[in-house]
C-alpha cells in the first residue's frame, strides 16, 4: 500500500492529484495495491478544491508519517525543495520529482542519500515533460554505446520560435503571445536564455555517460537574439532555426554539452517539431538514431510521467532501482569551442572578403535586406578558427546542425 | 551470471552476437555480471566467423545444458520457432525474440507458460526495431488510459512510399528498388500487403488495452494498389500517403484495428517519417500524444533491442518481469466498418453526381488526369454510408487520417 504526499499544489502538483484520482483504479490494479493520495502540502488553502481536506502546511506531519512512503516534490527550485526532498529521503520515503533545476544541480547527491536510506529518487518527468525518456535512454542504453544527444528540450522558446517562422512575428511580439497564452512566465528568463534547456541536457547527458555534468560545466545560448532575418535566411537554405541542447561523447571520454540556437536542415525530424512540442533524438552505436516526441510540459502531460513513476516507486518498494550516475568533477567535460561544424554568420562582410577568407562558401539571400548585410554558410571549422577568418563585423552566428 | 544461446544466425542473430561481443564490456558492467554467448543454432556451418566455434545444429543441446539460462530467437515464423521456444521455456530458460509472427499468433500462450515455469519472455524487438517501445507504451500506460495507437510500423512499404512520392517511381519501380537494396524480400507479400505491420499492431495493441488481439481480427490492407495519380492528389491537398497500423480503443471497451493506407496530413508529424523509417503515436487521457521514432529494422537497431531483452532477463533472474495481456476472444475486438471519418476517393462519378451525393465536398486535382476521373475528400462517414453513396464506380478509397 502507497500513501502518498504531494509537496506543491500548483500546475504539476494538482495535476498529479487530479490523475491519481482520475485514473484511480486502473493504477491501484496495475500497481497490485491501493495507492492513495493523503496529504497535499502548500503555503496556501484551496478551500474550493475536492482535494482541499488533504491541504497541510507543515512538512514535519509528512516527514513524521510513517505510512506516507512516496513524497512528490513539484515545488520547483532548489532551496527548499531541496531540504524537503532531503529530509523525505532521510525518512526512507522515496521521492518522485519534475524538478529539473534540483536534479540537474544536486541529483548525484540526492540519489546517494537515496540509497543510503533505501529509498528510490525518480525524476522521470524533469525532461520532456509527458515524454517517456529517463527509462527508454536508459534501455537504449543498455545494449549500446550512446555517442550523442540532440534535443528541443524547452516549449517555450519552441513556440516562439514557431510563431517567429510561420506567422512572422519578431521575438519580441511572439513572447508576448505566449505570455498571453501562459507558455511563458512573466519572467521568461530561465526559457529565453536557455537556462531550462540546460538543465534538461544536464540530466540526459549525466545520465547517458555516467557521471554527473553540472549546468555551469554547459555553454548556455538563448533565442533572444534570433531576428526574422536569421529567420528568413535560414529559410533560404531549406533550414530552421531551433534552440538545441546537445551532449557529444568524445573520443577522449569527455563530454561536450552545449545550449544554442542551430540551422536545422528541413529533412531532419528536429525541424518538424513544432509549437509546444518537445523532442529528444539519441543516436547509439547499435539503434542508430531514435527520437522521442510529445507535449514537453503541461499539467496532464507532466502529471502523468509523474504518476507513473510514483507507481514504480509504490511497486518496487524495499528494493528501489537506480537511475542513477556517478559525481561529477572538471575533468567530466570538454568546452565545445573546438567543436568543428559549418556555421551561419550574418553580417556586414563582402562577398569578395567572405569567398577570399573562407574559400567554398553559400550565399544567402533575402528580400529587403539592407545593401551591406551578408549570411553565408562555412565550410566545417571551430568557434575560434570562423572569429579569425571573418572579414567583418557579425551580427548572427549560429552553429548549422550537421545532418 | 548469464549464458546465452542465439537461434538462427541470420541478419538478426548475427546482429545479437556482434552487439553483445563489440559492446560487451559495458553490457557485463551494466548487468554487474557477465553474460556470455555460449552457442548459436543454425542448420548451415560458418567456418569463416568469428563465431564458427560457437555454432551448433542440434536444439536439444540448448535444452539440456543446464547453464544456457537465456535463449534468443531470431528464427522468425511460427512453427520451429513456436516449438523451439517452448521447449526453452519449460526447459525454465528466458527467451526474448524480434518475432513479431509468433508474438502476434502466440503471444499469450508463451508468455503463460513462461509465468508456469519462472522464466521471462521479452519482445521488445518485435516492434519498430531498435526504437524503445513496447517498455516505454508499459510506461506511458502506467499512468494513463490509451485510447489510440497510431503507427507506421513497416519500413519496406515506408520506403516504396516515399519514393512514389519523392521521386514520382510507381509501385512497381519502386518495390523493384527496395529489393536491389535489401529492404525487401523477394516475395514482398508479408510487407506490401500489410501482413507485417498487421502483426506489429496485434502486440501494441494487446499490450496497450489488455488482451490478445489476433492478426485474423485486424482488417488489413496494403499498398500495392496505391498510384502516382493517389500520391498526386494527396499532395495536391498538402496530405502523405501512409500505410498506418491503428488501434482504437472504444467508449464500449472493444477494440477497432486494422490496417490501410490512409491520407496523413502535412503537419502530422507520422507524414515526415520518410524512408525505412518507423514511427508509433500513442494517444494517452493525460498524456496527450507521445511518438517514438527510429530505424525499424536492420541488423543492429533490431539486435539492440534485442540485446537490450538479454540484460533485463539476465537482470530479473529468478523475478522475471512480465508485460503480458489477457487471453483474446471474439468479444475484444469490433469491426473498422463503422469508424466515421473522412475518405479519399478517386473514380468516375461526375462532379456534379458528387455534388449532389455528399453535399459539401472537396475536389482535388492533378495535371495529366484523364478527363473522366474525379477525386474528393467526403464529409465524415462510414464506410457503408460511402459506398452507398458514391454515385460511380471506385478505382481508390483511402481514410483520411483526422488530425
Amino acid at each position: 500500500m502507497a500513501k502518498v504526499a504531494i509537496l506543491g499544489f500548483g500546475v504539476v502538483g494538482s495535476g498529479v492529484a487530479e490523475v491519481l484520482t482520475v485514473n484511480g483504479a486502473q493504477i491501484d490494479s496495475r500497481v497490485h495495491s491501493p495507492v492513495e493520495l493523503k496529504y497535499i502540502l502548500d503555503v496556501r488553502d484551496f478551500p474550493d478544491s475536492p482535494f482541499a481536506s488533504k491541504i497541510i502546511h507543515d512538512f514535519s506531519v509528512i516527514e513524521n508519517d510513517p505510512e506516507v512512503n512516496v513524497v512528490v516534490e513539484t515545488i520547483g527550485g532548489a532551496k527548499i525543495a531541496k531540504e524537503f526532498t532531503q529530509r523525505a529521503l532521510a525518512a526512507g520515503k522515496s521521492v518522485v520529482t519534475s524538478n529539473k533545476e534540483l536534479v540537474a544541480k544536486h541529483g548525484y547527491e540526492l540519489m546517494e542519500l537515496a540509497k543510503e536510506h533505501g529509498a528510490s529518487y525518480l525524476y522521470e518527468a524533469s525532461v520532456g515533460g509527458g515524454i517517456p525518456i529517463i527509462r527508454p535512454l536508459k534501455q537504449c542504453l543498455a545494449a549500446n554505446e550512446i555517442t550523442e544527444i540532440t534535443g528541443i528540450l524547452n516549449g517555450t522558446t519552441n513556440y516562439i520560435l514557431t510563431r517567429m517562422i510561420r506567422s512572422g512575428l519578431s521575438f519580441r511580439e511572439a513572447l508576448k503571445e505566449a505570455q498571453a497564452k501562459g507558455y511563458a512566465e512573466q519572467d521568461p528568463t530561465a526559457d529565453v536564455e536557455g537556462h531550462d534547456a540546460c538543465r534538461k541536457i544536464c540530466i540526459l547527458a549525466s545520465l547517458a555517460f555516467g557521471r554527473h555534468i553540472y549546468p555551469e560545466q554547459v555553454a548556455t545560448e538563448g533565442i533572444s537574439e534570433v531576428t526574422l532575418a536569421d529567420v528568413a535566411y535560414a529559410d533560404s537554405c531549406g533550414r530552421k532555426v531551433k534552440l538545441l541542447g546537445r551532449a557529444i561523447h568524445r573520443p577522449d571520454g569527455k563530454v561536450t554539452a552545449f545550449v544554442a540556437p542551430h540551422l536545422v536542415a528541413g529533412e531532419n525530424p528536429l525541424a518538424g517539431v513544432e509549437d509546444v512540442f518537445n523532442a529528444i533524438t539519441v543516436k547509439g552505436n547499435a539503434i542508430g538514431d531514435v527520437m522521442f516526441y510529445g507535449r514537453g510540459a503541461g499539467k496532464l502531460p507532466t502529471a502523468s510521467a509523474v504518476v507513473a513513476d510514483v507507481m514504480e516507486a509504490a511497486r518496487s518498494m524495499g528494493q528501489p532501482k537506480y537511475l542513477d550516475w556517478r559525481p561529477g568533477g572538471e575533468d567530466v567535460t570538454h568546452s565545445c569551442d573546438d567543436l568543428t561544424g559549418s556555421w551561419y554568420v550574418r553580417g556586414n562582410a563582402e562577398p569578395e572578403a567572405l569567398r577570399r577568407a573562407f574559400g567554398e562558401v553559400s550565399f544567402l539571400a533575402r528580400s529587403g535586406a539592407p545593401a551591406e548585410e551578408t549570411a553565408i554558410l562555412t565550410p566545417p571549422m571551430t568557434r575560434a578558427e570562423l572569429e579569425g577568418k571573418y572579414p567583418g563585423q557579425t551580427a548572427t552566428v549560429f552553429r548549422v546542425l550537421e545532418d
